[in-house]
């Protein structure tokens, strides 16, 4: 008989569990959450996502979901009830799906390497991440969220920005999101985070500055 | 005033486009299909797709969707009486969705060296590309489809590989998907390719095992 309720396998300083957090939050959905040592896996991370064993993962009534995205999509659709997370029209939401796409293959390859640089490289990868999130900000023209006067599927994939991307900032010493160069997505930043559901699930912000200073010197002292 | 009707901009060889088509061709939805020379893209398709200029590109009355797997699910939705293409249980659709994410980001890494490389390297590349074909297989299991009795989200998403593999094998000496090591695929690909809509959509085999012939001599002598 398989176990009733809703469980997440996550680790807390992940940018993609967040997103399933922040779905179940939204529909008001109770869920147990599981914080996993990921250099020390659980047996049943390994039995609940045996093909890539990567959080986060979603059980439901006992049947696991894996893959952030499509977890937000299930959770939309088995909790019809609550707040809408997809547009309702399949125009919308394909668009939706393209953006979130194009910010997970395109705008998070660029960011990533801020990380990992200094001085003059990390000006150049600085200037390219702008343009990919300048594409995006686009998405955002004349609208209160991406999902339109609600947060919806899209704030929900790229919302992590909000709250990891000034503490990569801060940690690398770059400055990407401003003003100046993205001021629908600054401004956008501020109304996500303001969100109650949004803000509940957030990690402490002392303790993600820490864990990623630690990060960022191992990565440059391995480079 | 936008233009009414359906207009898919593709390039005969690629196995990504198809999937739009067969999705078409199963709703029995008629378009109109616009070939690109991608060296030297229309105005219209960058028109249409600014942001990352590739085919497939799906224009349904006049308003543009791009990335073949989001205009697949978009075709499903927006012609919702045909024959439908996502199971209809949410659960069955996330794992669908589950299947056709891991297809696109491992199976096709790991099928594309077999292309680039020769003798030892490539068996090992082979033995790789097997491991993910079994691992997806797995979907399969009592089923005549992925999607179940009947062509659904991921027969069309992973159904390139029954007519670009065998030639992707002729062309370098491979053999990947064989009834020892990957039966119940090979046997897929068989059931596949007999479907109507499926089979009127195929590119010639003969043009595509030139294109692929061409394509591998370029890759080996300028590696």
């Amino acid at each position: 008989m398989a176990e009733k309720g809703v469980k997440v396998f996550g680790m807390w300083a992940s940018p993609m569990v967040i997103r399933v957090e922040w779905a179940l939050r939204l529909k008001g959905v109770e869920y147990e959450y599981v914080d996993e040592d990921l250099a020390n896996k659980s047996a049943d991370l390994l039995r609940y996502n045996p093909v890539t064993k990567k959080v986060p993962v979603l059980v439901h009534d006992g049947k696991p979901i894996a893959e952030s995205t499509i977890i937000v999509e299930y959770i939309d659709e088995a909790w019809k009830g609550g707040h809408p997370i997809m547009p309702a029209d399949p125009y919308e939401r394909a668009q939706a799906r393209f953006w979130a796409r194009y910010a997970e293959d395109k705008c998070n390859a660029a960011l990533y390497p801020i990380f990992t640089t200094t001085g003059e490289a990390q000006r150049e990868v600085v200037r390219e991440a702008q343009r990919c999130l300048k594409t995006l900000e686009a998405a955002l023209e004349g609208r209160r969220f991406f999902g339109g006067d609600a947060v919806g599927y899209l704030d929900i994939v790229v919302g992590w920005l909000a709250h990891w991307l000034p503490v990569i900032e801060e940690v690398s010493g770059a400055s990407v999101v401003t003003d100046e160069e993205l001021p629908l997505m600054k401004a956008w930043f501020g109304r996500f985070l303001a969100v109650d559901a949004v803000r509940a699930a957030l990690p402490d912000r002392d303790r993600l500055l820490a864990a990623n200073k630690a990060r960022r010197e191992q990565l440059l002292s391995s480079a």
